[in-house]
């Protein structure tokens, strides 16, 4: 168990994240910032509701500074433990029209509709269907587009509370990850070690287990393998990726193991060490070139050249990476085509991977924040690949 | 742990709703279902994929029969495993553009844009912004409506093998209940006993534990709260409402302890052995108004009616019920204003609550099915005041 204290964003960290979405949707021209239950409304008022068909949301209009949280009736004492931001809280019963209640207020803040201004409407990324089409239906005049080109300059920075709270998540997932390591594996299945990843998660701290992938010999191949009734054997990689939310922020980390049952007649053969040489490389050398100012492909250009040169083009078929945060995915994308360039505080994973479809993969995982002078690594269980009895 | 066996969806069984979902659609004037990662898409396929920001999408487009399964490459293994019916599977790279593809897709099948003919897509409840607002874009001159109009009148009955997972699901839900009603609780944080909750849905078979709200003295007047750091004391009631997924399938049960620390002197007052007399007679008038051909309207009511008779009418603030199967909430709800009527093989809750805000509250919850003659129900746990030691 870790014994670090786990820092708490202060309530009045809320009311300015409130007033820097207010300022900067005014600043683009957005009339309403519509915000359902997910990481935005976290991120903007602490609150973290289920996210169900009974509709909650954050509701800012910059034209009136209107700041209302809209929840059912039922949920009126949870939100106001819940969210620890000033706003006010209007409550809607069962047999109301909740979006027609929102689109009251973003009339009312915006006067009659007009012909010379269509309204625009931001909402959260994570609002489901079930509420975006009724509200368009309300607003029809109106255009909607992502809250995300409003939020992203908020949320893409980290501040240190944040990077804190990632930093444990990562070293509680590293933990994980050599307790696995050090443990049984051959002769049990995929999904009874997804199975003790999740409760380790959990025992290590996480608030929420999220995924366990144990991708075994041939599934190691398959990126995103979902742990299976495969039986471990010795002889064999396996791919553990693993990840879950401590302190409501993610970890999500990757090492390889190769499980020989104590016979070294059983350990890698050449073509697999080749493979894991190439993009261990690979993966140092993105790390290595995280800085201030250099953009998000060029941390993927970086990977994919070193893998790419060694004759692996096919064999790295994804990004090299994601955001991470208050989400598991998140901006900034280190993918080709996003030129957007890294600043300071930007958390994200750099997880090359190379893959032998029907024979065996590798991938390796860290979490990396853009400091002001480079990288600052927060996963540090060791990136060789683990030679391990199993 | 349970012993029973637990069904298994048979592989022609979406196959069969594929094809019952296409003729749907195309009887609703449907030009495509969209269906995202969720409920939808295990119902119609199997697929269970974590629900992120790469698209993953079930197009089904009636004019050319079309089923295709449209996947980012890295998830192609994941999905050609996780997918039990017989569809096109798809991939798109990293730098494609997947709305477009699937945009494509429906251009394809319906033919060039047409002014007689206003394309109608019908796309699944939970899909995120994030993948709505894109599509909307490509086919901006479509309309877009909720596939729930669709798929509801064949995920609304549920065949043999759902009401079999569903029991098993409310069985092991019940077997938690008792559990937690014989253990310790005095001297208890509500979080710590939500802990205790969690780690017993999941070891009674549930492969999630969703939520479990444990509401102690004045937090029992709050229907949705959040299990908090308050410490459960001699002398109050406690709220337990749990719930999990076994089998694909959600268990949903809520019974209203009383705990005495063993001194009769600490047992529940006047005041709350009438709210409680009140709420169960509501509960089991309720239950024994379900049959075929009951609006579901009439189910609240006939809770609403006994409770309103005896003063209560402002203490009772949410609907009855909510239908239950891979979703938590889905149709049919009870709720005035729902003028449905049930039909063999609907599941639901039944759950009317009597709550004196800043004082108590108790809630009484059962899943129920209606059967051809009237209801079958799942949750057996006893459903009287639980006077416990604690």
């Amino acid at each position: 168990m870790t014994t670090a204290t786990r820092p708490t964003t202060p309530a009045a960290r809320y009311d300015e994240r409130l007033g820097r979405a207010t300022a900067t949707a005014a600043a683009h021209d957005v009339d309403a910032l519509l915000i359902g239950v997910g990481p935005d409304l976290d991120y903007l008022t602490g609150y973290r509701a289920m996210p169900l068909e009974r509709l909650t949301m954050l509701v800012i209009t910059p034209a009136d500074r209107g700041l209302r949280l809209v929840v059912p009736r039922l949920e009126e004492p949870a939100a106001r433990v819940g969210s620890r931001a000033t706003t006010d809280v209007v409550t809607w019963e069962e047999t109301d029209d909740p979006h027609g209640v929102v689109a009251g207020f973003v009339r009312a803040a915006t006067g009659p509709a007009d012909r010379g201004h269509r309204l625009e409407i931001a909402v959260s990324d994570r609002l489901m269907a079930i509420h975006l089409l009724p509200l368009q239906e309300r607003l029809a005049d109106a255009h909607f587009r992502s809250a995300t080109g409003v939020l992203r300059e908020l949320r893409i920075r980290k501040d240190a509370d944040e990077i804190e709270l990632l930093r444990q998540a990562g070293a509680a997932a590293d933990r994980v990850v050599a307790q696995i390591a050090a443990g049984r594996l051959i002769g049990r299945t995929e999904a009874d070690v997804a199975a003790e990843v999740r409760e380790r998660l959990l025992a290590e701290g996480h608030e929420r287990a999220e995924f366990g992938i144990v991708a075994s010999g041939p599934n190691s191949a398959s990126p995103h393998h979902e742990a299976s009734d495969r039986v471990i054997r010795a002889g064999e990689p396996i791919v553990l990726d693993i990840g879950g939310v401590l302190g409501g922020y993610c970890s999500d980390t990757t090492r390889t193991l190769w499980v020989t049952g104590g016979d070294d007649a059983n350990g890698p053969d050449e073509q697999f060490r080749h493979l894991f040489g190439v993009l261990h490389a690979a993966q140092q050398a993105a790390t290595a070139a995280v800085k201030p100012g250099a953009p998000a492909e060029s941390i993927d250009r970086t990977a994919r050249d070193i893998i790419d040169g060694e004759g692996y083009a096919e064999n790295f078929f994804h990004r090299t990476g994601h955001g991470i945060g208050l989400e598991g995915h998140e901006d900034p994308y280190l993918v080709a085509g996003n030129a957007e360039r890294l600043t300071d505080g930007m958390a994200f994973s750099i997880e090359p991977g190379i893959y032998l479809p029907g024979r065996y993969g590798a991938r390796i995982e860290d979490i990396v924040v853009c400091g002001p002078d480079g990288p600052i690594v927060l996963n540090n269980e060791p990136r060789e690949l683990h030679v391990v009895h199993g």
